[in-house]
């Protein structure tokens, strides 16, 4: 076992999260983390209305006995999504855990401090961490540059950001992005954090609800394929590089505008991807880290074996590289 | 003590690199570094002619017992630089240890072999540390995105590049780019490295050779205080963020070539700020760490102190988060 301060405020037994994951955050793939003692995240904005989302944590309780969270992540949309409903269907299942995303947590943190539900924020500078913590969040989460998804517009890589970050937060810091592994679980405690987050690692083992082509693409594709698209609309997003993330970026960096490829990015291509394993159907999310991936695991046999090979890295690697006096 | 098979090729004490710093790599620092215990490299180019590095290697030994090495950065170059009498001071000074970088070192090795060099080749990437090792280098040194200086133009950051080079690679590997202090030190050995190279936390010790205004502005700077310029000419470099970059940065991104930047990027202009401090005065080179230092030790507190804290970390920190049977 690896107990940190993330794991006692969280309440679980392993410091790693699956956080939220468009069209993958589902029952299948949380249920196999909770009942593996990582915090599992549902994604609510992947079910279509609160409902659905109410529906789903029932569907996610039937698969596991173990606690899971919910991600929320609020973001402008052109079409408006009814985010106080989703909160309240969140705390009427009795969910204790929420990630939010994507803006200031500020608005939501009385509501859910009311209904006793522990907050992580994910956020990508250390300023936004320190104010994440100023309002009274319980811990951060926090993107490096290398992460998939959403890395922000600084683009400091993980490796100064997150001891940057524990330097002056007292709150449970989780390194995210770039992490895959036990070394990487190891690298984030001896840079301060408490715990790790992994999308792609946890995309890429057998419970994930995408197809399996996306698995494969990710066993064999390396560091180097990813894009960083939407970088001149500054809402930069990581994703597989594939023929239509490079007409995306391509387009953008000839002066297009976001309407000249609205099309390419609908997010109902990047679902299609995940059902049908059309791998250049639309965009979709992956990081840097499918250079460290080279296997399906179960979810158990991923978390058991980060946690035991992590111990076994500290006990025997690390103590065994210090020798005599200094 | 923190023993790793670099430390035992390359015959220095500690896993802690002072690579190439064009203008900052001389006697004075060079010697400290040797003295401490740690690996420094003089920068063979920063001498005008091969006549003054062999002058200046003469003064480093006036200075220290221990040994040292020299960088020798290969780059294509307006003016012709005599790469050939650069080697042969080098090796005829009796130095046996080369940081090459810049290019392919093939073509340098059987020399450096023939005279019993080892060489530490820089890259910044898993396919030109793989070529380095083919021909026969003894150790690369891996440059990641946050890197100060030259990181290529994959943008890997080092949290993933690292262990992607070190699960390929039998020879030693050294970190670079990122590190600081003792939790990088921990972190670059957890993820598989032999050891850590540091430019910008050596350009802020008391012995180096450059402006005290410099060494203020890096103390003060934090994660977010540098430009990436050349990025449009394929020919990325991380510099302080300031007037000059920051021009160098808009005029290319607005369709501009070298030429219409080559007087605000002129050497010289970078040797101005650290001999006057006036850091406004041209492009000098510095990395995203200067988020991670607070003050200006000795490089003997600072080599000291990380190795020391880096101990006690694994000891530790480390230990002590291992609870109970996993």
């Amino acid at each position: 076992m690896i107990s940190t301060p993330f794991t006692e405020v969280f309440g679980v037994r392993h410091p790693i999260v699956q956080g939220g994951m468009q069209w993958v955050g589902t029952a299948e793939l949380v249920s196999a983390v909770a009942s593996s003692g990582a915090l599992g995240m549902l994604t609510a904005l992947t079910q279509p209305t609160p409902e659905a989302l109410t529906a789903e944590i029932a569907r996610t309780r039937e698969m596991t006995d173990q606690p899971f969270g919910v991600n929320l992540t609020i973001l402008p949309s052109i079409k408006p999504i009814p985010y106080d409903e989703y909160r309240h269907a969140i705390v009427d299942a009795g969910i204790t855990v929420v990630e939010t995303a994507g803006s200031n947590p500020e608005p939501h943190m009385p509501f859910f401090r009311e209904h006793g539900v522990k907050v992580l924020h994910k956020c990508t500078s250390v300023r936004h961490a320190v104010k994440a913590q100023a309002v009274g969040v319980d811990g951060v989460s926090i993107d490096g540059f290398e992460c998939a998804g959403h890395p922000g517009e600084d683009d400091v890589a993980g490796l100064v950001l997150i001891p940057a970050a524990t330097r002056v937060l007292d709150i449970p810091v989780i390194a995210s992005g770039g992490i895959a592994n036990a070394q990487g679980l190891v690298a984030a405690l001896a840079l301060g954090a408490d715990g790790v987050n992994m999308g792609t690692r946890f995309m890429c083992t057998q419970e994930a609800p995408v197809h399996d082509n996306v698995k494969q693409a990710i066993v064999e594709g390396d560091e180097l394929g990813t894009e960083l698209i939407f970088r001149t609309l500054r809402n930069t997003s990581r994703v597989a590089s594939n023929a239509v993330s490079r007409k995306v970026v391509e387009v953008l960096a000839g002066g297009g505008a976001f309407e000249d490829v609205r099309d390419l990015v609908a997010g109902v291509r990047g679902r299609t991807v995940f059902a049908d394993g059309d791998l250049d159907a639309g965009i979709w999310t992956v990081g840097q880290t499918q250079g460290l991936i080279h296997d399906v695991p179960t979810v158990a046999e991923l978390v058991e074996g980060m946690v035991s090979e992590a111990e076994e890295l500290i006990a025997t690697r690390l103590r065994g590289l210090v020798t005599g006096a200094a």
